[in-house]
């Protein structure tokens, strides 16, 4: 199987006037796992540096592309030959003999594994985190409560409204009424500051409430409201496949595109009343 | 002096119709550094565990959340004391003397700085990467190209046509061709895939083109763009306060908003001639 950029998925469409069942297109995210290997013949080294999420679809040169603007090499001269096969999630860099790569800055990256490295499955489950909330919920909400979030969130967006330059996280209630909002130039960090707000407050998890995020839906974000207990995670942008898949496995309710009175089911329709 | 999340900065805002000096107001961007202290009486130790990039506010809650997130710690039960004052970018949290960290999980996460850690200006120093390309360049581009680039780079976005969940960067030479556009769910992966393809090609630095990117625009993506010796940023979205005082130190012409025939100008406005 070759990863593509785009998969397809059912998902349910909901307006003020109808329910559909349907298909919508997704973005992919998997995670690539960056390799190299380095030092002279006969002593040569691998090393796992980085695994990114990512959208399969030029996985060399965004490997190359990494190396580059993270300063760890200086060139296509560094480099002595480029292993991918299109069907795995692995892009292995050789480096010419007598570069050195320095490892301080190999530390930075994001989501260093430093003990895995079989594979792109094997670095996901590496980096994945395991909630302690995992009980059973009561939650149900209705479309017509959903379809208020947006403007909510809009309205008490203060450093969105003056810059036009952030992200947001909110808590609602069942009822619609918000409990928190939290902006941030980091989509992650703006829901930290959700979540560390509840632990703050001793209220975790957070189980009967619904998560707005004002873009999009990613791997890591989902997998940080999992680990809140969340039940319920709306946005008004489009979710990743891997967001899909977390939320299936967590159970989690997935709802994407919270806009203009309509949204898309993408996992958990059953928490939602259409009324 | 207190951190704020917003700051004003001068601009210049060009429309078809006529150009203004005026001011703006940012989206604050500033790492904030996160440290823990953890062990038995008498023998506590202090450790640098992440800096993120973040707008200041919450502070505390950001790290009680991220902690909490990534696993690290289960709740506030887990803390003594979280120290923090409103002028600087450190978060220090003292876990409870039973309280045993994992470091593997401290690993994966964004920034790990290991060994710098004095305050947030150190640990930005210590992310930072050094550009081979500083020369000159006689890069001059005319607003009226720069307005048709959007539309460009919207026909271009093949999976974001599809998904409506894909962030995009692009080349574009003076006479406003497109030269490159890749796509992914991580802005910083289709800029390095840009950057990779280029590297691949021989064809770096890339001091004579337009980087445009589909959103907003951070620290992270100035720093990539700098690395490419790139010398022109625009973007749909708004930049944050660091991209632009990194434009400004780089000698990077910075553009935020461009879309609807208008732009903003953050930084290095003499590289367009208003026509």
């Amino acid at each position: 199987m070759i990863n593509k950029p785009t998969a397809q998925l059912p998902v349910r469409k909901v307006t003020s006037a109808q329910t559909s069942e349907t298909t919508d297109i997704l973005a992919v995210e998997e995670p690539l796992e960056i390799r190299v290997t380095m030092g002279a013949t006969g002593h040569r080294v691998e090393k796992v540096i980085s695994v990114t999420m990512r959208t399969p679809g030029n996985d060399e040169e965004l490997a190359l592309g990494f190396l580059f603007t993270e300063g760890i090499i200086s060139g296509k001269k560094d480099v002595i030959q480029v292993h991918h096969s299109e069907n795995d999630n692995v892009v292995t860099i050789d480096f010419d003999t007598w570069v050195v790569a320095s490892l301080d800055s190999l530390e930075r990256n994001f989501y260093t594994t430093s003990s895995c490295g079989v594979c792109g499955k094997t670095s996901l489950e590496a980096i994945r985190t395991k909630s302690v909330f995992t009980g059973a919920d009561s939650l149900t909400v209705t479309s017509s409560m959903l379809h208020t979030l947006p403007e909510l969130l809009r309205k008490n967006q203060e450093v969105f409204a003056t810059t036009g330059g952030l992200h947001a996280s909110a808590l609602f209630d069942t009822s619609g009424k918000l409990l928190i909002v939290r902006e941030d130039v980091g989509r992650h960090n703006a829901l930290d500051k959700v979540i560390g707000h509840c632990a703050q407050q001793n209220r975790l998890p957070q189980m009967e409430s619904i998560l707005l995020l004002s873009g999009r839906v990613s791997f890591e974000l989902m997998q940080k409201a999992y680990m809140a207990g969340i039940r319920m995670v709306a946005a008004i942008g489009a979710p990743s496949t891997l967001a899909v898949s977390l939320a299936a496995e967590y159970g989690i309710t997935l709802i994407g595109f919270l806009r203009n009175q309509q949204f898309t089911v993408y996992a958990g329709a059953q928490r939602i009343q259409e009324k």
